[in-house]
């Protein structure tokens, strides 16, 4: 089982990727060449078949095995009044997802896609990171190894997503601590914050940035101060990922915060991944934006739990079975461009 | 069957239309409250299922028979070589469909829809509207009934599509027509034609309404006038769905054209229809605009065959899902709001 030591070997690991197979995405750029349509009339249907064939290195890329991967945790700041919700929602909310009641249930369901749920330590909160940083770096590792582990070897994407109340408060200090700008930037109204909740949590954030300025130059040390363990397991899994050449499908506002730290390691850390929607979180279109990921859906969602990316997740099967199963020009008897 | 004997019989079709059903949207608002989310938090995928409750007047709704319907007919403003394409690929397509290798065979299959391909007298292309009316007064009725005809009262909802070599020229000279700004507001390149193209098909287009100036305040003589049997077919197979309280997901450029007369006629006309997608043709988006409907994908798709409705079709079943599977705060035993 893979693990990592310090924050030096977790920074080691994110430095080294493997590269997409190029050959793969050109197979599949020229068998869509002689499909029955015009060129590009698919639009971004045609791209995530080519992702997907390069980072799964072959052509046609497979989507037999879809995973979906909710990593739960609670928060130590929600001690802060920055959550609509109380933190015992995060452990009945896990109840609920091994129920089978909750959205993603649903939709994992009807994505065809197999559904894990890893709580992280629920009795445990991470500390208050208005106080003090939310993990020491034993506790961000092994949240890190653990979503690392989560990913099977045999999954052709993976969807990642998370619960935690509190933690849309994480994912903006995260936010704001890599792009700048604030907690005036980046929070948002999480579960259903009113305006007066709204301008609590920026100044929570302000302070907390405030009060950890050491750490501000560092992505995994910001991942480890301001996150949860719910979003370093993201990170690992993410990581996981890349290793193994798995395509993933980024969720909502704290999924994309979560993984943001390796983008700021390396540049092309991210290029594995496709960002399933935008959020209607505030931050969400902003971070997306920074990180260069063109979002596939923008449906108003907001909900976490991997949901917006299950719902991508059907249009990356739409557009698998278009290219595996139309006929080419010349097997159906059709005209080509005059 | 249903017939039409004259355009006053038509219009007189298209002004008497029920309403949705308030009380079955009432319902739906209400489970949705209770499910174990945060208000809203599933944006828009609650919106389309109180959408489709309100007209199928049932909640839950149902999507256990989703038809797809796709019209094709041939034109013959293409004499004006306003297509990169030539006409014989309508009837080649058509072949293309029935043996399964089309796009909306397989996007058809993944929605688990039933797909319907109806030719409207290939060999016999509509009149170039450059020179007379593409359609006289009955060939017009024909077509209307035809696509009226085609849409069975058993459906839960219905995707409409068409394919027709030169029909997003028909398509922008009855926008056009209808909303003004001429060829170079809704002229686009279509199945792929060059700048030269373009221009010839604006010029095309403007010549068009200026011959035909006396039909302009008449929703269905332009669609008569400017449009072709696929078109009508589809603003009757619209007609016949509201008349019947079908929900209705629309595709592209040339299948919203086709049943905006409907609108111009009466403005709540298209009330039971939602705008799948927002077509990557250059005209989609305002027409979308004028007509109010904000479309559920954005993913650069121009295909037509009813390709964005299909696709659009699979975000219904995943919010359908939701609403229908998940567990309510009190089955779940997981904390309201604060």
């Amino acid at each position: 089982m893979t693990s990592f030591a310090s924050f030096a070997a977790l920074r080691a690991a994110c430095l080294d990727l493997p590269a997409a197979d190029g050959g793969a995405a050109t197979v599949a750029i020229s068998r869509d060449a002689t499909l029955t349509k015009p060129p590009r009339s698919l639009g971004r249907l045609e791209d995530t078949v080519f992702w997907l064939a390069e980072w799964q290195g072959r052509n046609p890329p497979r989507l037999d095995r879809i995973e979906v991967l909710v990593f739960a945790g609670n928060h130590g700041v929600v001690a802060q009044g920055v959550s609509a919700f109380p933190a015992s929602v995060t452990a009945q909310m896990v109840a609920n997802f091994s129920a089978g009641g909750a959205a993603i249930n649903q939709l994992s369901r009807v994505a065809s896609a197999h559904l894990r749920v890893i709580p992280l330590a629920l009795d445990r909160p991470t500390a208050d990171f208005t106080r003090e940083p939310a993990m020491t770096e034993p506790e961000f590792l092994a949240a890190v190894v653990a979503g690392y582990g989560a990913v099977s070897p045999e999954a052709d994407l993976v969807c990642l997503g998370e619960m935690g109340i509190g933690n849309t408060t994480a994912a903006a200090a995260i936010a704001a601590a890599l792009f700048g700008g604030g907690g005036m930037r980046w929070a948002g109204r999480g579960t259903g914050l009113d305006d007066t909740g709204v301008a609590r949590k920026r100044a929570v954030i302000d302070a907390a940035l405030d009060r950890h300025q050491g750490v501000l130059a560092d992505p995994l040390r910001v991942a480890a101060t301001f996150g949860g363990r719910e979003l370093a397991a993201l990170l690992g899994a993410a990581l996981a990922a890349r290793h193994r050449r798995i395509p993933v499908l980024l969720d909502g506002f704290v999924c994309t915060a979560a993984v943001a730290p390796l983008a700021k390691l390396r540049p092309d850390a991210l290029a594995h991944t496709l960002a399933g929607h935008v959020s209607a979180e505030a931050g969400h279109r902003a971070l997306l934006d920074e990180l260069g990921l063109p979002p596939l859906l923008d449906l108003g969602m907001r909900l976490g739990e991997a949901s917006g990316a299950a719902v991508a997740a059907l249009i990356l099967r739409a557009a698998l079975a278009c290219h595996t199963g139309m006929a080419t020009f010349g097997e159906a008897g059709v005209s080509e461009k005059l």
